[in-house]
């Protein structure tokens, strides 16, 4: 059968695209590659990207020139989860207490990998984690 | 400022977390590395992992031996896209076909690359995609 070689895209939507693009930009460090009125996508490495919806702007089928995005509609708060390396978590606990974002919980996994977990404007979860924490991480 | 190299973890939400598991068995080749009755953890690739949650089950904390995680809840209609092979695509349309998945559209990116849109069971758009998308990918 045919192979799923990563997860490219992973999605957030947000009522206030506006801050959540403020957030991201200065306290996760993303800058879009790609934005408009509703969607924002930034790289993250090299071959990841974080795709930052309007919440309610994206039901209906969007056109390009190349065909037809099918719609999609995500509510609640979601959760996404960052590698890092293992030597830059004490640098994102103290960029995170600087930009006064509260670590919510720390985490250390039996495979030796460890997790901080904190809230975007919108109180979707999100975590950096350093590896050590999957098989496959 | 620090940085984060990848996304790690996408999360998708179900109502059946079951018939979930099944589709994504049989028809995206992923295999759990860790589930139980809210969670199945599938890796994909050197370094992603998708979770999949049962719905209505993840809002409170959950209390592991490291730490807590913190609740979420996610709801709606998300989107993911997977990396696959550009030589995968055709391989990955036949596929589809043979376990009658509709294909939603056809996307010819800018850059060369090219999608495939479809649907999980729950509705979630799932998209796959050949490299030259993104400036990243």
């Amino acid at each position: 059968m045919p192979k799923l070689d990563a997860v490219l895209e992973t999605s957030l939507y947000f009522d206030d695209l506006d801050a959540a693009k403020r957030f991201y930009g200065e306290v996760m460090g993303l800058k879009p590659m790609f934005e408009d009125d509703r969607l924002a996508a930034c790289p993250i490495g090299a071959g990841s990207v974080l795709l930052m919806f309007k919440r309610g702007h994206t039901a209906d089928d969007t056109q390009i020139p190349g065909g037809t995005v099918p719609g999609h509609d995500g509510q609640g708060k979601g959760h996404v989860a960052f590698a890092i390396d293992a030597g830059a978590l004490a640098d994102w606990e103290a960029h995170l207490e600087r930009h006064k974002v509260a670590i919510e919980s720390r985490v250390a996994w039996a495979k030796g990998g460890k997790s901080l977990f904190f809230r975007d404007p919108e109180g979707n979860l999100l975590e950096v984690a350093t590896p050590g924490l999957w098989r496959n991480y």
